[in-house]
């Protein structure tokens, strides 16, 4: 039936950092088990000791099968990868069992959502040095799930309330950022931003594309980017019956797209799309020198299984005291589980 | 004596656009007169149409010297270049004539600043392909100031609120700027920055050096320019006495900025420092498409006299109509104003 609640797998992250006591922080809020069906992946002894720390009295329950799980608010399942002494693990030091954990729970949501046992992934935050340190070569969440899917044409969207920014390239130098630009890739994140509005039900998208360069390149004055690649692939998203207007100047595009005039920015490069989120989604407190809050979501396009995340890293500077801030997380369960909906009725209907 | 008001020449800008107008709009405000002796440095026939169109009983009064000013308000004074047939400049339609006036104007402001017959230059905006068709090869403002004032280190700096930002290039394509970061510049904008909070009395000024790639480079593996040029800038002036801190991440070092946790932040392009200033200072109508609102102040650093400016563009569509908002131009005005007396205080002291 179309208002089933999807089953949301939430990996654990790297253990070192906040992404355990976030998640029971998450869970502890009743109105997560209204819109979904979650459960973890990771280490039940992980996740006991957040518990503790968070002094709460909710209980866990490992798993080994998703058919397991109770999804009853309260009690926390969790399938339990059984794989680390606990006792190797220090709060705020990343290490090779650090980041071992954290592939091998993503490789197995990843397992969970192929096989159609779970509708999507949301992921707390890694670190790409101790993945790195533990063996495995990714830059990031992103290129590990085009990997393990199989997919070729993905693309990085960041989303804060009314905006939605799609990225171009993500994890390069600004260098090669420039150099990847090219008509094929931004047609490419032009449609996928297309297709991802649509599965969320925006009836006409309205898709705004970004400049690479200052004053979007005074007419070949400032870098010819856009004359030969941006406005061609522009044309060209146009001629496929795509609403989308640019190339914009990128210090401008922000401010209209906040009100929602754009649907989805398609940003050139990293920093252009990630700078106008964390200012709007991080609030920074100058007391504690600590970000008190930071809300926004990360989603995978192109993939053939939903997967959102958090848009902070693991700060293992705080980690281990229970005062993160688990908004982010919270933003995350709600569009992954928002997306897996969508995306089931469409394929009923179509 | 110390409290005498600062008089500020304010130039017309390109006649074309909104200049004209926001210039009568912000000397309507009376608080404006309480702040500075304001003149405008233009031509009479093109205030006197903005007059009009406003519906104000405001009086021009043209003058030849700035002695003959009254500065009172009710009675704007410009400083008449009369250079102009009315009837050959068009609202809206940037021309060889509006370039021509829009120069003009600017050198003969920076002259009666370099003659110390004003304390400051206030700017509103021009066009940089008027300016061009008109025969002056300049990219923008900071560039004509750089040029007619001799000024070798200078730097560009975006004002709203408590957010400051100095850019290490400006006009340029991405690609040069990447080529543009280099340790001796970095630490000259840093040099600037200190500077500039000393003169608005900031007692031990805190600078914070954006990154130039993503996550500040991730230790080399997306850019070398953070370990090769920005850290080096950094440590170099640290032994010259400066409390400065980075190379911080340029989606997070904004966030932490707007509440004031750094007293500037130094930007390592145009579109990086932009981003923020605009996101934080433009208001987007969306039911009128058009910004609604567009505060915050361009300073150039570096410069022997003391230049503001608007840090929004012509806006030839909607020029003629009185619509166009004049907070940023009072904003440019308070802050010319501020730096005007703060330097005088501080040159009296020195």
């Amino acid at each position: 039936m179309d208002n089933k609640k999807p089953t949301v797998a939430i990996t654990v992250g790297d253990p070192a950092g906040i992404g355990p006591e976030i998640i029971i922080k998450a869970l502890m809020n009743k109105q997560i088990y209204n819109i979904c069906r979650p459960l973890v992946v990771g280490d039940s002894k992980i996740l006991a000791r957040s518990i503790k720390i968070l002094n709460t009295n909710h209980n866990l329950k490992s798993i080994f099968d998703v058919e397991q799980a109770e999804f009853k608010w309260g009690i926390i399942d969790i399938i339990d990868l059984k794989s680390v002494d606990i006792n190797t693990l220090e709060y705020g030091k990343g290490s090779v069992t650090s980041g071992r954990i954290a592939f091998e729970t993503i490789k197995k949501a990843i397992k969970l959502a192929l096989d159609k046992k779970v509708d999507a992934n949301i992921n707390c935050p890694i670190s790409k040095k101790y993945i790195d340190i533990a063996g495995f070569n990714f830059l990031g969440h992103t290129e590990v799930y085009a990997k393990f899917t199989n997919t070729k044409d993905y693309a990085m969207m960041l989303i804060k309330d009314n905006l939605r920014v799609a990225h171009v390239s993500t994890h390069v130098s600004l260098r090669e950022a420039c150099n990847a630009i090219n008509k094929d890739r931004v047609l490419k994140v032009i449609e996928l931003s297309n297709e991802l509005c649509k599965k969320i039900n925006i009836g006409i998208p309205k898709i705004g594309v970004a400049a690479l360069n200052p004053h979007s390149g005074e007419g070949s004055l400032l870098g010819w980017e856009e004359e030969r690649e941006i406005i061609p692939a522009i044309e060209e998203a146009r001629t496929r019956n795509i609403n989308v207007e640019g190339p914009i100047p990128a210090d401008i595009i922000f401010a209209k797209a906040k009100t929602g005039f754009y649907d989805v920015v398609v940003a050139m490069f990293h920093d252009q799309g990630h700078i106008p989120l964390k200012l709007l989604g991080f609030e920074w407190d100058n007391m504690s020198k600590k970000f008190k809050s930071v809300s926004g979501v990360n989603i995978t396009l192109g993939l053939p299984i939903i997967r959102a995340s958090v848009d902070h890293g693991t700060a293992f500077d705080i980690a281990g005291r229970g005062i993160a801030s688990e908004e982010s997380l919270i933003c995350a369960i709600e569009y992954g589980a928002k997306l897996a909906k969508s995306t089931s009725v469409g394929n009923k209907n179509g």
